[in-house]
């Protein structure tokens, strides 16, 4: 056997820490402020990056608010978008032979071995319920006297565990599991959170699906190295698995690198993304912080100290590298109260029990991002991408905010419903990361979603699984769902291999990896920036996708340049 | 390693062969007849059987095509299945939670690991394309230098095959293999059957999914052999694939024999169904048979010399214990100009050009499997199904032969344009296998499919693939077309676990195995033959069923006797 270059690397390896720079951090308005030293930070001198400007946000979404609301403008993003798709139309008729029949020339290169990442998946929920059910089963067998569990400060077995529920494990079935999203989940997002735990059971999610328990995860990390080591043994498949830090207590960050450290979590085919519900009146409400300066500070204050000072954080240093981006995450169709303003109060003033609105929650998330990976690239360390859930239900505002701070988001089902904002989505090329299969369950019957009318439009969309443990029925989750999609809307090879573009194309994997992945060429524009024998993706397709991208942008110039010589003739 | 029964059968043993009877046989009307003696034969006096009727199958076929056109009737039945849905719906409503209660306290049996048999699936379609194609390059590999087919007299090994078409199997993708259907087939079955050629070329064909070509259909049993592998594997799911019988030379069934039992093709997982394809036009215009009469002696006077005299079949006697039926094939669209009567010419007759009707092919299939059933049953041998392709297109008319002769058929679709057919298919709960992807790549749009109404009105359905090859994307194609359905139509577990219930019942498994697989007393109506730990189907389900379909039938009763009651009082 031949060892590849893969097989000497040592992902955990502490080699390259850069030095610490013993810089000062602090936290100002919801944002770390950095400072190179004592007396930069007692005369408040922040060292020299980028701070994200509240005012500038806030200004900038009620403007864009306005503009989706103008007449005029709906009516031109409409009629845009009603010719994007009839242009489509035209093209398919055309050219769908000569596309295909440039694939058939295509060597050794079809859907099956193009690269396709799952953009959008949590990790509690990134297994199949079948293998859930396996892996709790054969748990039981090797460790049923194991003590896996503290409950009202008793010390439980995994034995006494399952008699306290009753329950006998070789009896267990998908049925009484009961993790799988059904009709009684539509519309039901609440119904549906209960249904990570397994057998209704919040010990069973405790023991097997957390990274913080009695057993440091252990269950956890040896089912996700399960479900990684199938995407590695699929070799073409690559996921992007979202794990939870909740931002109500700074050491969040370090059980976590450890659990990752310990349990040697790092696939290659896999990247990390943190996700944050915004769930802070809860912990407001069991006082675990007393406003939302402090969870914020939970939340990124440690990766800041881990980024000046690598040598007094080295798991998390290490761990960093594999995590690509955050994501927001909670039900978008809960009702805010606060009306959202220059007058909202401060982080650190948010200190009432109610929770802030979604896009406060953004522009924090975003704000400290930003100066987090300034402060990374002068460090010559990884930065992160910021991936919200949004447009998954909830107010059109959401997008609004995600358009101005987000780097691509999940979901975007709501972007149906706003043609300005649709359009600008499609001018700016944000990527949206869509889960047909998900939204069935639970917001938007399969036929009525909008992926396949985007993706002709030309839409950046991917496709991606969410929940597998929810909605998938088969092993392979990820074909799953692009199977259904194939199916369903009749998509060609080439739409598909389009898709799997898109998903590598928006997902935290490294410029090194999308360059082999795509081609050498891959951040160009058109036929130029694609390697067909990578991609699978037709040149004839990337060139109509350019052109049309071209020609609206044009237009858009033209207009602006004729309005503005109309007004110096006026 | 503990060995198990099944591991001790000897599926190619000879040793049950009971004594030959020397009976002799003669086409006669396009059936064979049975003759104990030289002097029978010669009196023409058959042996002691049902032979079926051609005058009586026309008159009820008329009758029914009648029937089916009468206005009241159709109003009746119109109202009737109306009046099933929406009852089924109440039935949901109410009990949809109380069946689920049911299924969970089921210990060990969920949808996973209940019994599937995939009931309709032709035997050179039933890898994935994805399989097909490793399977070439696989054998490529190892084999580029054996002779492997002769074309034009001319013998030729693998890699002269692949030279001569200009292609490198390395480079082989499934995209230039082209066996997938799409957007290019919808309502072109044409176009569809020349799939079955990989690449477009038919020496690959020739080559990979024929059972008798220069290499004795090796490969072709190699892959089936891979098929049955994966299905014993997934331990619960089974699969009736179909092989062919033509009908142009009686020595068909020696070689299909003879290769089954050289390649020791045999799966406990498997059932084979032979498919005899409609196209004796074909033959005749190549002269290979006289008139229809030759094609039926072809197909059936092989299996009732090998019933009566099975010391000289051996191999076709081991065989038929492994065949449950036949089906007949092709494509239902196409117009037949013989008006079907009872001035049809008989079979032997029958040496026009064109090919006779549907209903022509039903009558001479079922007459002589008729025969051939009451025979083997006489000699203690397994008997044949007689299930035909029906209703996928064309005209309704099939249905109503099919009603009149199968034991069950494949798609049904086109009951969806009769009400009094659809009603009499539930009345006398004639198994339908539906393959919606099948047809949605075909005939029908997924989402017009008319299976999830025709469950919840309670005709008897199950799911099954037709051609992998063809229409699926990942290594299980049942679980996905299982999956799709599921998704689309949001069944429930206790839906899907009943479809699966259904093919293992209209499945050519044996008494015993469906004793094992669906309870002991399968056989009984309603909750008292269903074993709930067997099959996952809720118990409440079963007394809805049973209650609903006796309510049905009640009421024909109650009206014909008070009808005839009436009429007496005249």
């Amino acid at each position: 056997m031949i060892l590849t270059l893969q097989e000497y690397y040592d992902p955990y390896s502490t080699e390259d820490l850069p030095e610490d720079l013993n810089y000062h951090l602090k936290m100002k308005d919801g944002i770390v402020n950095v400072y190179e030293n004592n007396e930069d930070l007692e005369n408040e001198r922040p060292h020299d990056l980028p701070y994200a400007d509240f005012e500038t946000f806030v200004v900038d979404l009620s403007h864009i608010l306005t503009m989706i609301a103008d007449g005029p403008t709906k009516t031109y993003c409409h009629r845009r978008l009603n010719f994007l798709i009839s242009k489509f139309y035209l093209h398919e008729m055309l050219n769908e032979m000569a596309e295909l029949k440039e694939l058939k020339k295509v060597p050794h290169r079809d859907f099956y071995n193009v690269r396709k990442v799952d953009t959008h998946i949590h990790a509690a929920a990134c297994m199949s319920q079948k293998h859930l059910l396996t892996f709790i089963k054969k748990t039981y067998k090797s460790d049923a006297d194991r003590v896996v569990l503290k409950k009202d400060g008793q010390k439980q077995t995994l034995k006494q565990v399952f008699d306290n529920l009753n329950m006998n494990p070789y009896d267990l079935t998908v049925d009484s599991l009961d993790v799988h999203a059904g009709r009684q989940t539509f519309h039901r997002f609440d119904k549906f959170n209960s249904m990570y735990n397994p057998v209704g059971a919040s010990e069973l999610r405790e023991i097997f699906l957390k990274t913080d328990n009695l057993i440091d995860g252990e269950y956890f990390a040896r089912i996700i190295k399960e479900v990684s080591h199938d995407l590695e043994e699929s070799k073409y498949q690559h996921a992007e698995p979202r794990l939870s830090i909740y931002g109500h207590s700074p050491l969040e960050w370090d059980n976590l690198s450890s659990w990752f450290i310990q349990h040697k979590v790092y696939s290659p085919n896999t990247r990390w993304i943190i996700q944050v519900p915004r769930i802070y009146d809860i912990f407001k409400s069991r006082k675990l912080v007393p406003n939302f300066a402090k969870m914020l500070e939970n939340i990124f204050l440690p990766l800041f100290e881990a980024t000046v000072n690598p040598h007094k954080h080295k798991n998390l240093h290490v761990f960093l590298k594999y995590v690509s981006g955050f994501d927001s995450v909670d039900d978008e169709s809960k009702h805010s109260d606060h009306m959202f303003s220059l007058k909202s109060p401060k982080p650190e003033q948010w200190d009432r029990d109610d929770n802030p609105p979604y896009s406060y929650y953004l522009f924090y998330m975003y704000a400290n991002i930003m100066v987090l990976n300034n402060l990374r690239v002068e460090c010559g360390l990884s930065t992160f991408q910021f991936r919200p859930h949004c447009g998954e239900a909830g107010s059109i505002t959401h997008l609004v905010s995600a358009f101005l701070t987000a780097d691509n988001i999940s979901h975007g089902l709501n972007l149906k419903k706003s043609p300005v904002l649709q359009y600008l989505y499609y001018l700016a090329q944000v990527p949206i990361a869509m889960s047909p299969l998900s939204n069935n369950s639970l917001f938007l019957e399969y036929s009525k979603n909008p992926l396949r009318e985007f993706l002709q439009k030309g839409l950046c969309v991917s496709l991606s699984t969410d929940d597998p443990m929810q909605f998938h029925y088969t092993k392979e989750p990820l074909m799953e769902e692009y199977a259904i999609a194939a199916q369903l809307w009749k998509l060609s090879t080439c739409d598909v291999c389009e898709i799997a573009r898109n998903s590598v194309l928006q997902s935290g994997l490294s410029h090194q990896e999308k360059k082999y992945f795509l081609g050498e060429n891959y951040l160009k524009d058109g036929p130029e920036g694609n390697n067909i024998h990578r991609t699978n993706v037709a040149q004839i397709r990337m060139a109509y996708r350019h052109e049309t991208l071209w020609n609206e942008l044009s237009f858009i110039v033209d207009a602006v340049k004729s309005d503005t010589m109309h007004s110096n003739f006026q």
